[in-house]
């Protein structure tokens, strides 16, 4: 197992520049009256692809030899690694085949579609994904860039961190939600090394807390197919992401689908972002401990804006 | 009637500026790609209050000399107008009164109560407004400030424009929503002066046209009750707006109410942005009208972001 280095990190930085936005930080002096905390949301919603995962999908993509890339790239993915890597794989100009489960959200399969990738779908489980998945890989040959337990992953999600900390003077903590464990590795990754001071916390849907048992546990607990409104967080850790959050995760904290919707609907009406679901279980975790976060400077990482517009969770 | 000048631009934006945001501009390449033009969205859904309206509310607010401030202010409207001077009004800790239909939506009346604002309550007509409004000001001498036709509230509203010329390198044009006018006066009124090579076009929704047939008739047309789900745009021009664009305007542009729904939603879904009806006016005559704006750097005011979000236009 090769543990990505700060290093990688910086190589990481200067290879996806031309493809990715360095994202806005947004502040909203109501939720900082709300919480009592000053907090700094980055904004990778607005990232490219609709989220933060284009960053290690475009790492891999492009640190590929000329001779890989000509087989093209694969992966499973609940939907904005999909996406994302579709999209790094457009621009390099290779092929790119993606399984995913059949209730990914509809904006989601038309946005890899419209970036080029080729979907093959499986059922909503963990079980389901990978037996599908080691089907097209054997039938495509390309080269497999994991949504999270993948070094190259990491390291490009890493570089989220580095511009959170450019642009912000000093934070106390960064909250990031938690599914496999993709966004908080790299944020481990980048904070340890860089600005070691700085607590990461992971916010997790109660009813897919399976990185919380798992860190209370002292080991990886996976569940096969966790419910919840976050749908890009049902996914288990693994054994890379495991290595960051059991070494440099400060806590995980969870919230309940209703807490995480009444985030989402808060952030929507007061920031006017649109975000998903899984993007609002740092605040919601927030707005719950709030004793936790008073007085503190605290970097919040909404993770991505693809959100099924005619699906939204507090109409249903 | 007062003509708001230049300096006083100038010196609106001096007096608001501890009050208000510089918005940011968020680009689109895939709304690029769709109109051929570069589009720069000037992003005042961010703005305090949630509208660009709080920049003329605040400089009207915080213009008053100390003995008519001791009064107050008031002011008829159901809109963000009514949330903008509550706002201001409460930075500077003065009363409000807001003479609002009780039709009013809830929400709307919580956020401004919730920035101090008192409300009186009228009818839903015209004659009852203008009387309770009557009633209310004699009580209360306090200064109104009108939501449009008020050289203070004008100059206020030209902060906006200055911001989006010094934040992007050239522009050929700039397109706001026009309704009674008062963003568009203030792009008029800072861009005549100040790049005057830049055209300011209006955009307008076919079932609210009053400032297209105006502008095309050579004097005010107003309509009793347009039907517009641009509920920003239904208010007709006044003396003041009429100055402004009769000199200023170089066009006025209408879509229909689906082509308005429809570049809401792409906003949302592409740029992940939460944005009013009347704020897609422009993008939606910019879709519309392809070959007038291909090749051209355009500035697009999404002028605000109070939206109800049980009440979404698509899903109706």
């Amino acid at each position: 197992m090769y543990i990505p280095t700060f290093d990688d990190m910086l190589a990481a930085q200067a290879r996806i520049q031309p493809h990715i936005h360095c994202t806005p930080i947004l502040t909203s002096s109501y939720l900082n009256d709300l919480t009592g905390a000053k907090l700094f949301f980055k904004c990778e919603n607005f990232q490219k692809a609709g989220a933060f995962k284009v960053r290690g999908a475009s790492n891999a993509v492009f640190g590929l030899s000329q001779e890989d890339a000509a087989k093209g790239v694969c992966t499973h993915s609940s939907g904005n690694h999909a996406l994302s890597l579709s999209y790094a794989a457009g621009r390099r100009g290779i092929p790119c085949n993606v399984v995913m489960p059949r209730t990914a959200p509809q904006a989601k399969k038309d946005a890899v579609r419209g970036y080029g990738g080729i979907i093959t779908e499986c059922e909503p489980s963990t079980t389901s994904r990978e037996g599908v998945f080691a089907e097209v890989q054997a039938a495509t040959g390309g080269n497999f860039v994991h949504p999270y337990n993948d070094p190259r992953v990491i390291a490009g999600q890493a570089t989220c961190s580095r511009e959170l900390l450019e642009q912000t003077d000093g934070l106390d903590m960064v909250l990031a939600p938690i599914g496999g464990g993709g966004m908080i590795s790299g944020t481990c990754l980048t904070l340890s090394n860089h600005a070691p001071e700085v607590q990461v916390i992971a916010a997790e849907p109660e009813q897919a807390d399976d990185a919380y048992r798992s860190f209370r546990a002292g080991q990886i607990i996976a569940d096969d197919a966790p419910d919840t409104i976050a749908d890009g967080l049902r996914v288990p850790l693994k054994d890379l992401t495991w290595h960051f959050v059991s070494n440099h995760v400060t806590d995980i904290l969870t919230a309940s689908e209703d807490e995480i919707i009444d985030a989402m609907k808060l952030t929507w009406k007061l920031m006017k972002l649109v975000m998903e679901a899984s993007s609002a279980v740092p605040l919601a975790t927030i707005i719950k401990n709030k004793d936790r976060f008073a007085g503190k400077r605290v970097g919040v990482i909404i993770t991505g804006g693809n959100v099924d517009l005619d699906l939204l969770p507090w109409l249903n």
